[in-house]
């Protein structure tokens, strides 16, 4: 089969022909792709720095936000027959550990990650666990949903999280509307009554915030932590939902947040660097957050069925990848792009 | 000034002059009444059902669901201020006993509740407490939101302890829609992304509940219980709202729910009448439903304000009293009727 | 080997020579049995009750509270080896379906029971699944522990549902101190600071429940349900959990409850029967409890090597399956009767 | 009356004939002081640290940790009565606003703090509010517990924060074994089967940590954080309560925490400052702490009364406050000192 591969770091990609992969053990499934992400993160693959931290041996295929069909299973199997339209959790776990047996499988202590430190799905079949696989709507497809197989994903579980805390007319701030953002907006929007300010430097993706779902916008301008003080009658948040994490966001968040406020940190690149003296005097909390289990995934595809949460998507060919990685890196890119083999 | 009082049970009640009431204490707060809620409870008062329990002396006022404008106050009153606009929660509460400092005040040990125990709206001015006064936004009047003082209020507790532990797509099977069942399916839609599914006899309530939210309505002509368990695919719902409780309507909404399953009891009449090794080998839960706490009140508010919870009143003057409780008898009233002074 | 098996009802168990079970499956488990807990329950399948509701074929064996060493292990197992002391989750479960995935697998769609619907642990080996398999601390022995597999893994479960929600000196009454309520107090006791009012109408059970825990006990001599309110300043607990469940101890149970409260339902005969008007009124849950969850289980272990439930146990040797039933029956068993093979 | 006051920063207290306290408003209580902690905050107002924050005006009266018995009520008081032995809670609260209504005090929006803005208890007789007062059981004096108020409730109130998280065994890490450390051990032991790691550089207050319920020791002697991930098995543990949050305990803290742990900030001095990446990617949270809310502090005398929490502390006249700041700044007081007029 094709396979878009990483055969060295500071390469581009390369599409090779490779071997179909096979079941072997009893609850390998292999999935014809009908769709695969194409994320920053595939960037940052390519230039290496996720070289150390993965250990994988090149040459490997990437690409971890992966839908499509099932085309074998193993003998234990039971969760998904052959045929079925699926959507994979970006995690193989194991299913044995604590963490696994409490649900958490995202911290299961025996995973691995497809399109990181395995071979993932910008190819035509991919081998995964039937732990993976979450069976699709019929009114959703693989090529629809693939992009929320993980940044989606990260953003539910977030606002999951903090949805679960905000009664209505709460305030939840959102610091970014950019990929994950505006599905997290969908996703509160859906699942609670707060109210939702989001905040970023870009009007256009406040004008789309608003489309789905925002209260109100405030553009990153060098006020903003005034303005959203403004809107709260100056006590501040109940929530941040930070997806920047870096170029000051979260000193700027936390000056966002009420008393006893939650600090959801989602985005990365910053420190979070605050007195301790004002994280007891005012009692407020950082919430950390990963990607969501398998059972967010669910939650995720039913909103998808329920058409509270859309995507705008941009489909490109498995061929095309390196298109699709330039225009992302050019910013060209409405949405999220696919590779669609 | 003007009160409509029980002057003796199992007579109509009478349109007296009265004294208005006066502050005596540091907390009191008098409002002018913009509009008093007609309840089938005010019917159950006028033929005794009351007369015991509450202790209450005749005569006196009835009119336990007001809403209105702050008219005078206590020394101690700092939460309102003479002219707000104010909706009342139904109790008067110590604010100093455990259940009170807990934030569950509905189980205050030391309350009164106005209307039933003391003087009620039915009247130009009632005389409660600060803790009782919630102030409305400036997009809501008194006769839009007094009918949703207890019976609304009731129905939004039972859907938030509902919606708290219902995720997007499971199951809440709402039985009866009629005056709580649609505020409480209008509240669930804003707080959760469950699957509505709107148990009643009547066609033209499930036609206005669909309206409302409701995402499958099922007619309760016998086979309900079987067209509930299809939906679900056999499995029941996860969580079952009884707004009705008798005729039946238990033991058949046991039917409907799954294994873990919560059955939330509001409405009241028959027994709750259940083998404990049903109870034990599906591990199902009964969870009681006494009217909201006033932070309850005030999410109720939030919602009315943002428009996701709407009510359909018919107005009446204070001195047509007799004709509102007559057309809440005939079930002429659709919707719910108040009093306008 | 030899096992203990059912061959007819109305039968006395006989003892047969049957073949050792072996790993067919990836997840297979075969653990040498260092003792099979004797519970009522083997008494009632031996009766008949079991029959059509679980739909054994005869012969088989029983014995559902198992524990031992691990012999053998299919391809897939990677959370024990051969040779490690186990403890043994009464279910083996699926681990794909939503409430395995959520960390629920009591409430499995496809577990299996071993003892009741398939092979249990009157024998010298025992089939099972690496899912089933909680390893022991090294200072616990599977003769000390099997018995609480599955009664005191019940429970255990209704004791950590309740000291969830109880704070230091609230009440939770516990009605019945035998085989569950006296590894109830125990948990109870570990887990939470809250009051242990324990009743029974045997003097003797009382005085167990005050070496283990018990704060305050009464005796069911009529009087009981005043002296709990007394107890409680007239409000009434909390919390009760009922490991009886029968013979009036339900309406009894529900006379002690504070508003609010949560009665927990363990032991089943009777119908919980209670007027709504009284549920809603003082707003009082009822919740179900089946067994505990394969972490609960692991919580379980933790105790009972913290040194924090103990039980104890009458040792027979597994041909001695009659004499243990026998004395189960006659009453004579302190503690809990084991078969050790 | 005589009383203990600030008349001037970087002075000594002086002790003054001032006027009683006298009731004005409805839920005045003026208490006769029993005991009042000496407290190191106490020193840094001497020290002008809190003059700008206060915003008090000198000369006044310190003191924030009093017990005592109630002298004279006004007229709402319900809840205590003269006579009445009780302790008080730090703040004076409105009762009205939203944080108060949900049972959450300690973000009173109208709080004042006796001893910090306005009179404290270094005095003959002190005027709080009836918000303030818990009535202390029989078995208990205002002397033995008064200390406990301000101090030994931060810690409760964090130790219940993470013990409503901890299931049995898993690992809560104690930072800090003195005044608060201790009383936090206490509170972990009594509500929770957790297994308590302590850290302190001192070997004496391990020694007492031990005395008093921690399970494992280490001093803090540069291997420690490595020490805690051996007792661990090397996945550090799901809660670390920081009693310290000073020199360099934060980031040894957060080494020695599991993924999806949390780090409860208590201790202050240092800024958490901690890479985004690392909270996102092992998913762990940072939970602030202030003082416990009132029913915290009653939750906390109920743990006196039941003998679960002990204090040693140092008893000195009223006019012998400038002994007890002497002996405190000279590290000479084991456990708490108190002043007792």
């Amino acid at each position: 089969m094709k396979a878009a591969q990483v055969t060295g770091y500071h390469h581009k990609l390369e599409l090779r022909d490779v071997d179909e992969p096979k079941i072997t053990g009893p609850f390998d499934v292999v999935v014809k792709i009908g769709a695969a992400g194409v994320c920053r993160t595939d960037i940052h693959i390519l230039e290496g720095q996720w070289a150390e931290k993965s250990g994988v041996t090149l040459p490997y295929t990437i690409g971890h936000e992966n839908a499509g069909w099932v085309h074998a299973v193993g003998d234990a199997v039971t969760n998904v027959a052959v045929g079925d339209k699926v959507i994979l959790h970006p995690l193989m776990t194991c299913g044995l550990c604590r963490a696994c047996r409490l649900g958490d499988d995202v911290h299961c202590e025996n995973s691995r990650f497809p399109g990181i430190d395995t071979h993932g799905g910008y190819a035509e079949y991919l081998l995964t666990s039937a732990r993976s696989c979450v069976k699709l709507d019929d009114s959703l497809e693989p090529a629809g949903v693939a992009a929320l197989a993980d940044a989606g994903l990260t953003a539910q579980h977030a606002a999951a999280k903090a949805a679960a805390f905000l009664r209505p007319g709460e305030v939840c701030v959102i610091i970014g509307a950019g990929g994950l953002g505006h599905i997290g907006i969908q996703c509160m929007k859906a699942m609670s009554a707060a109210t939702l300010v989001v905040v970023d430097r870009n009007p256009a993706a406040l004008e789309l915030a608003r489309q789905v779902g925002a209260d109100v916008t405030v553009v990153a301008d060098g006020d903003h932590v005034n303005e959203v003080l403004e809107v709260t009658g100056g006590h501040g948040a109940e929530a941040v939902i930070d997806f920047v994490g870096e170029g000051g966001s979260t000193a700027e968040g936390v000056r966002m947040l009420r008393r006893a406020g939650n600090y959801y940190v989602v985005g990365y690149g910053e420190n979070i660097n605050v007195p301790t003296i004002d994280i007891i005097s005012t009692e407020i909390n950082f919430i950390g957050n990963l990607v969501g289990s398998y059972t967010d995934l669910q939650d995720l595809m039913v909103l998808a069925a329920q058409g509270k949460v859309k995507l705008h998507t941009a489909r490109y060919g498995l061929e095309e990848f390196q298109l699709a990685i330039d225009d992302l890196n050019a910013g060209k890119v409405r949405g999220r792009a696919i590779l669609v083999p």
